[in-house]
């Protein structure tokens, strides 16, 4: 698949949309950089993408309702502000869709802008507007599609009612129900009882004018399985629910506290046929059923594929909150000093210590190869979705689907269970000020925290890309190229040649090196399938059917293989992007972060290179030394590093990790002007007179 | 050291306390379980502390500050009735110190049972109480205790005030000085600049009228390093605060925000010569300086030393945390259904999923081994702290002192980390539903993450245990049962023959047995301690300086060494703990969890097991099987197990690991209570005319 094109950006330009950082405590580690941190922003960059993110970063700034209060908001307010702020984003329309054809990148790079700046805030815009828009145009008809007028007018605003308060992964296990009466040519939909209410509906607690609703449509008394409709909540014009909705707020969550989530439970509550979004199955007038596919497990699918997008798009979420909790962990690091050599009255900056190196630098390198995959992903998905769009619907664009699905439910929990590890040692790493909610590390975390979760259970998610893999591996000597249009099975080329390997390096510098990383991890992605497979296929001649095999084989085997296989793709993707980036003193920097990266996810497998035979002795040690030594070596670049990462300050938003390095200063003003900071409490009374309350002891 | 005697507890004793619980979805499990899950409370509990807890919770249970709301507070709201929930307490007074002299056990069972409430209502209660009494008694002399029985009496409440801005593991660091004016017989306290503020200091914010200050104690020209000094802050009839005291509050933090955390800048502040906390070393009325230690580092390593109490106590916090995490992980797991058998209409408990049982299964096991080593760590620390205000202080007092030091630097960061991690997989294991704040587990995540930072920050205390252990294998032929009265260096017994050994067992059975995995674990923790040593040793032979080699051998070794060593530790007290308990029901589901807590930690450091050549071929393997079969063969009994871990219901406060298993039931009565939830929202207008405050498109 052809990516786009990026076009020569010149030092001017990139000058243009990026000052010179402010001088201060940093100075000591930017003044002895060897390459350009803002051309490095185009190793996941290009033009059009930092022009949009600009444009998009200076209207928050100059507009007051992007304006941040240090106090924490209540539950209400915060929902309140993330409605508005949304409607002065779509109000501008940063991003038409005649823009997102000419570059597919603007897609991902608008919503990482505002995830940048406040998560509800993306997650409320793209859930209102965006996920609604795809699901009617996907599953809808012609008629359907005035709808998309009103929605395009702000008008309306929707969400999307899948996950029911007792089923959430097993979609199947839907209850809603949507019963055709043929002599009213309307539906009725029931919620059998509060366990099949809908839940965790995003933009329904408060919000939401129309539901795209899963609903099992029931009609001559047959059931037909789930299928989707789009249906009115409440009055546009009023925002009361409509009779026989019963709609609310399912109330404060972790994180994400901006976007209303809500329940909804219908009560006979009739809509007219057309409710069905029926283009892939539902009922004529009288109640037959139809549908273009001969096997209604593959409408099923179909109807479930619209969600692979949103696996696509938390990788970008991910990515966004690791490299906001790493700028600030690393410049905070680089000017935090505490103990220092001996014979020296001069303290250390934290950052020069191995232990502070090892909680950071992998995590740093992380983020440069999870930003540069989940760009391609995103890029590549949305051209799948335009050529979709265009008609393009042949055998291959089939396979590259489920390849991307495979790889999305791979990657999505790999990467988020990175990002979550990367942001609290971020967090840790920050010592006490990173427990203020000021530092932002605590809210980077709450927020990310959801991904672990939405859009598929990582635990449970993991299985559509092992499963895929197990099917693969019993047919994967009759593998061909049309197979894997992505490549992400490159490492079953002369797979059985492979296993029969040992690790040949034996130095630090071999082990390392970007190459031979890349085919040691090669060799752990195949044992790992291989050994989930076999353990399957044991278990299953042990008497256990398939349920039960592929359950005993889940910790350890195709968890891991889920995650091996995502990363793998991950590491590769990484250094054919950086192996091919022009700029030579950015790329010898990008290298080492290859090195890094691939010795880090290695090392987290290390056991299983010895159980599988294809290390021995010491070669481990070796691997842990090397990732300590590729550390020490990334050390004086890590602040550029993370200087290429960050975005403006104010929307970073954090006492630690602003660009002047000057965090003392940032937190005395945060400290001296927070609201009633000096002041007595109003209750003083109730600390000197709390006999006044408690009852006197004879 | 003697351990409290159990004494003998009867059945209608603990039905008594421990009334049946509700009937419903849990039954499944509940009625197969072969043991008593009150009686298995005795293996950490006794008598007293069970009839403490039952006392104080009580009292909160019919006390209208303890009602919970289900909104979140304000910032100051939650002040404020933490505030007064404290003074409730203690104007209770239930564990005076009579009656910790009478059973130690008791100190711990109090902080844990309002701990189970409310992490900050303890922290409040510990530090404006326990730890400035501590204080005074441990550093003062006579003159300075009349100010105890005005904090007795609840007229003044305390805070202790060490961390600077710019200053926290390096206490040495601290910039605050008390300089000595012979002519007026005061100190003059100064900060010199924001920096050097007093900062994070618990109570300091609103409430505290006096604190504990650590300043360097300047007295004739001459820098005598850091001394205590009781210093008043705010007028305690008015709350206000002295002239020459700007004091105030941090503002919001990522958990624990009942706590007022403050800062204080001292500008000329004058305070008279009384106020210093001299017993270990101060100036004469002419300024001459004056201490018992002949060596000055000492008087230092004796002023820190009360800080010792903090990380014992840390350790039960942490348990408490991680305790309430699985009760509710596991409960919601037992009725949660999801997916189920080929074939089969009912769906199938998600515990019954291999992947959830992987995930919290080892959580579980470590939560006992760690209640058990926690509540002996507690009783241990108190009985020596008696021992010393006894004046029992020789030899063998000071080396277990010594002991202590460094057992709990080990084990404060080992336990915070796992439980850091399990409550983590508890919140991922609940899915979507533990997103809600209702679930509980994101406030106990984000109290519970302070514990890897105060009172030492993790990353770097464990440098108190490793250098010492370094120091021990330099003379480990020479070692005495002196130098480890509390048992923690048994893993050297025959050390040099031990690590001539490989791992001879070669079935899941034998890996898995108790004492093997004992043994296993002993190797490692001798050669993590060898392998430490020796990269010391090789650096240093390379030309490294001191500070230079120990700063290099902190990944993969001295890290892990202190953690092994701590887990060790607890792994040896957890199984002659449980070999020893009288009831053989309780025992033998203990055994099992001896075995899986002792293979979960193994297995996370399986690659230095076969880098080190102890494991080979596949051991490895046999471990993770024998994990496995551990979890399946827990799971049958894991709700009784976590209903023995259980606090009441109202205490626990989650909708989803209530007693009675009816989960969704309590989700529907939160939501459908929740403030506002089914109301229009006031800014409704907002919505439907939100072109009313966005600017017009041409």
């Amino acid at each position: 698949m052809e990516q786009s094109k990026s076009l020569p950006v010149t030092d001017e330009q990139l000058a243009q949309y990026f000052p010179n950082l402010p001088s201060g405590p940093l100075d000591r580690y930017r003044k002895n950089v060897k390459f350009d941190w803002r051309r490095m922003k185009l190793i996941y960059e290009n033009l059009n993408t930092i022009s949009l993110k600009n444009e998009i970063w200076t209207f928050m700034e100059n507009h007051p309702l992007f304006k941040y209060t240090d106090a924490s908001l209540t539950l209400d307010e915060e929902r309140h502000i993330t409605v508005k702020r949304m409607y002065a984003i779509f109000n501008e329309d940063f991003t038409p869709y005649e823009k997102i054809f000419e570059d597919p990148k603007r897609f991902q790079a608008e919503a990482e802008a505002i995830f940048m700046f406040d998560s509800s805030l993306a997650v409320k815009l793209s859930l209102t507007f965006r996920l609604f828009f795809n699901s009617i145009q996907g599953n809808g008809r012609s008629h359907h599609f005035e709808i998309l007028d009103d929605l395009k007018d702000g008008k309306i605003g929707g969400c999307f009612a899948l996950t029911e308060v007792s089923h959430g992964s097993n979609a199947k296990g839907m209850r809603t129900t949507a019963t055709y009466l043929p002599d009213k040519k309307q539906f009725v939909l029931n919620s059998p009882d509060f366990e099949a209410a809908k839940f965790w509906v995003g933009c329904l607690g408060k919000c939401a004018t129309h539901a795209i609703l899963y609903a099992k449509l029931i009609s001559k008394g047959k059931d037909h399985g789930l299928h989707t409709f789009v249906v009115p909540i409440r009055d546009p014009k009023t925002l009361k629910p409509y009779p026989g909705v019963i709609v609310g707020d399912i109330g404060e969550k972790i994180g994400l506290n901006g976007v209303d989530n809500g329940f909804v439970i219908f009560d006979n509550y009739h809509v007219p046929k057309e409710a069905a979004l029926d283009k892939l199955g539902g009922v004529d007038d009288d109640g037959n059923y139809r549908t273009p596919f001969k096997d209604p497990s593959k409408r099923f699918g179909a109807a479930m594929g619209i969600l692979s997008g949103g696996r696509v798009h938390i990788t970008s979420i991910i990515t966004t909150y690791l490299q906001k909790a790493i700028v600030i962990a690393i410049r905070y690091s680089g000017v935090r000093k505490q103990f220092g050599p001996e014979n020296s009255t001069e303290e250390l900056p934290v950052l020069e210590y191995q232990q502070q190196q090892i909680r950071l630098l992998p995590y740093l390198a992380a983020t440069y190869a999870m930003k540069v995959f989940s760009c391609w992903l995103g890029e590549t998905h949305m051209n799948m979705v335009i050529a979709n769009i265009m008609g393009g619907n042949d055998e291959l664009a089939a396979q590259r689907g489920v390849e991307m699905h495979a790889l999305s439910s791979a990657a999505k929990p790999a990467l988020g269970w990175t990002a979550r590890d990367g942001i609290q040692h971020c967090r840790e790493a920050c010592g006490g000020h990173g427990y203020l909610k000021a530092a932002g590390i605590g809210d980077i975390r709450n927020d990310n925290d959801a991904n672990c979760t939405y859009e598929g259970e990582n635990s449970l998610l993991v299985q559509q890309a092992s499963n895929w893999l197990l099917g693969v591996w019993a047919r994967r000597r009759q593998l061909t190229a049309d197979d894997s249009p992505l490549g992400t099975l490159g490492f079953l080329d002369n797979v059985d040649q492979l296993l029969q390997e040992t690790c040949p390096w034996n130095t630090i510098e071999d082990i390392i090196e970007p190459t031979n990383i890349i085919h040691m991890y090669k060799w752990l992605t195949a044992y790992t399938l291989k050994s989930t497979y076999d353990k399957v296929a044991k278990l299953k001649s042990a008497g256990r059917d398939n349920f039960q095999a592929k359950n005993e084989s889940q910790a350890y085997n195709a968890v891991a293989l889920s995650v091996v296989y995502g990363e793998n793709y991950v590491l590769n993707n990484f250094y054919s992007t950086v192996k091919n980036f022009p700029d030579a003193a950015c790329r010898n920097v990008l290298l080492r972060l290859v090195s890094l990266y691939g010795a880090f996810i290695l090392e987290k497998q290390l056991a299983t290179l010895y159980i599988g035979g294809y290390f021995s002795g010491t070669q481990g040690l070796l691997l842990r030394e090397g990732i300590l030594r590729l550390c020490a070596q990334v050390t004086p670049d890590a602040v550029a590093l993370v200087d290429t990462l960050a975005p403006p300050d104010w929307c970073l938003k954090s006492v630690l990790g602003k660009s002047d390095g000057e965090a003392y200063k940032h937190i005395q003003s945060s400290v001296m002007t927070y609201p009633g900071a000096l002041e007595r409490p109003h209750w003083w009374r109730d600390v000197v007179y709390w006999r006044s309350y408690t009852p006197a002891k004879l």
